[in-house]
C-alpha cells in the first residue's frame, strides 16, 4: 500500500514576484503558466519596467490572477512637501493596483524619520487616513503589513500585529485590514488571539521562513521548511479567522535569485505542499 | 554667563562588565575606582575566571556596589534531565549573587529548542516557578530580561516587557520582577504603558544604543547617543514608575571592546550624562 501523499491542492498558491527577481513580468508570468501556480503577487518596480499596461495585459491573458500589489506606504517624512508626495505616490499605487486586476495594495508604513516614534506613527495613521478615501473610490482595499521590529528602522514602525489592527479598525473592514507575513509575526506571544482578532481584515498572507542563524534579517529568508517558523500553524489560525485568499510565497534572499527560475518554482511547491 | 551643565550626578552609573570585556574583574574593579563609577554590574563567565571569592572581596574591598549578576536562565532543553542540569546551574548563579552582595539575578530566559514556542516557553515557566523557592532562601530575586524579537532563536523566547510581567506577576514582587534593557524593549508600541504596569517589579535598568544600520542584533549595540533609542525617555518613564537603582551601562560590540578600557569609561560617563 502507498502512503496518502500530502496534498497537491495549489488553487490558493501565489508567486510573489520577489522570489523570481531576476525575471521580468513577461518571464515570471510564463513561468507561473509552466508551474500551473495561479495567481502572482506584483512588485511596482517590476510592473514599471515591463510598463504598467503591458504588465496588466500578459497577466489577463494568462489567466493568472494578481493576489496583491507591493507596496505602498513609506508615509513618515521630515516635511509636509515630502509628506504630500508620498501621499500622491500612494495614489498612484492605487491606481496602479486597480489597473492590474487586484484590489489589495499592501502597506509598508515606513521607518521613522528620527528618534520620535510616536510622531513617525502618527504620520502613518494620517497616510493611511488621506489614503482610504482615494482608495476605495478605486475600488482597491488598503492592507496594512506589520513587520519584524528588527526591520523597525528599516521598513516600518507598525511592528505588531495587534498595532495593526488598532490602526486598520479606525476604518470599514471593507477598505483597511491587514497583510500577514509569517516571517514579521511569528515571535509574537500574542499572534493567535491577534490573528482571531483579524477575523474579517486579513487581506493578504505571505510565507517563508526564519532561518537560524539569522544573518541577515532583510535579505535573509529562507524557503519554508529550511527554518523554525510553525507555518502550517499560522495558516491554519488565518483559515480558521476565516480567510480563504491566495497565499504567497515571497522569499527575500540572494541564495534563491540566484538558482534558475524554475528550479525556484518547482522548489515553491514542493516545499508548500509540504509545510504550508 | 556659563550655561548650565548637564547634571553629572553619576550616583546610579553602573558599569556593566562586559562593556569593558577584555578586562578582568580586577581591571573592571580599579577601572571603575578610577573613574568614580560607583556600581558594577557583573557577568559569572568572567567571575569564574578569577574565582568567585576573590571576585567578591575585590568588590568588596574597592567599595563598589553590585548592580546585578548575569546570567541566570536558559531554561528550555530537549530532554528532563537537562533541565534539571540548568535548574541546577540556575541554583549556582543565585548563590554566587548572594556570595557577589548583589540581589538582582538578570534571566535570559533561553531559546526555544524547536518550532514549538509554546512548549519552550512552558519550559520558562516551570523553569522559574522552580528557581524561585530557591532563590528566596537566599535573598536573591529574579529579574526577567524580555529579549528583543531578532533574538529570539539566539537568546530567549521572552519577547515583550508584557510577556515578562504576566509572568513575573504570577509571584511575589519581591521574587520576582523584570531587567529592562532599552536596546530589547524600544521598538514596542506598548511599551510606556508596560513600564508603568512594571512598578514595583523594575529590578535593573541596561542603556546602550540601536544602531542604524543594524548590522549584528547581537554584538551591534552602540554607545548611547550613536543610536535611535529615546533613551532618556525610557529612563524618566522607568523613574516614574518607581526604580531609583542602578543604570547598568551594557555594550556588547567588538568596536567598543577594542578600545583602551579608560578610554571606554570615560566615554561612558559622558553619554550617561547627557543621553541617560
Amino acid at each position: 500500500m502507498k502512503a496518502a501523499a500530502p496534498s497537491a491542492d495549489l488553487s490558493r498558491l501565489s508567486l510573489n514576484h520577489i522570489t523570481t527577481r531576476r525575471w521580468s513580468v513577461r518571464e515570471a508570468v510564463e513561468g507561473c503558466l509552466r508551474a500551473n501556480i495561479p495567481w502572482i503577487g506584483l512588485w511596482r518596480d517590476k510592473v514599471a519596467e515591463t510598463g504598467l499596461k503591458e504588465s496588466a495585459r500578459l497577466v489577463r491573458e494568462a489567466g493568472l490572477e494578481v493576489s496583491s500589489l507591493l507596496r505602498g506606504g513609506m508615509f513618515p517624512a521630515v516635511t509636509k512637501a515630502e509628506r504630500m508626495v508620498r501621499l500622491d505616490d500612494n495614489k498612484r499605487a492605487v491606481d496602479e493596483a486597480a489597473t492590474l486586476g487586484t484590489d489589495v495594495l499592501v502597506l509598508v508604513c515606513g521607518p521613522a524619520t528620527d528618534r520620535d516614534l510616536e510622531a513617525a506613527r502618527g504620520m502613518v495613521e494620517n497616510g493611511v487616513e488621506q489614503l482610504v478615501p482615494y482608495a476605495a473610490g478605486a475600488g482597491v482595499k488598503l492592507g496594512i503589513e506589520p513587520f519584524h521590529p528588527a526591520l523597525m528602522t528599516e521598513r516600518s514602525v507598525i511592528v505588531t500585529l495587534s498595532q495593526a489592527l488598532d490602526l486598520a479598525e479606525q476604518f470599514e473592514p471593507d477598505r483597511v485590514g491587514v497583510a500577514l507575513d509569517v516571517y514579521h509575526v511569528w515571535w509574537d506571544p500574542e499572534l493567535y488571539p491577534q490573528i482571531a482578532r483579524a477575523a474579517g481584515r486579513i487581506l493578504s498572507l505571505h510565507v517563508n521562513d526564519w532561518l537560524v542563524p539569522t544573518a541577515d534579517s532583510l535579505l535573509g529568508r529562507g524557503m519554508m521548511g529550511d527554518g523554525v517558523i510553525e507555518i502550517r500553524r499560522i495558516r491554519q489560525a488565518v483559515d480558521a479567522a476565516g480567510y480563504t485568499g491566495p497565499i504567497e510565497v515571497e522569499i527575500l534572499n540572494p541564495e534563491v535569485w540566484n538558482l534558475p527560475g524554475d528550479e525556484i518554482l518547482a522548489l515553491v511547491k514542493e516545499r508548500y505542499t509540504v509545510h504550508v
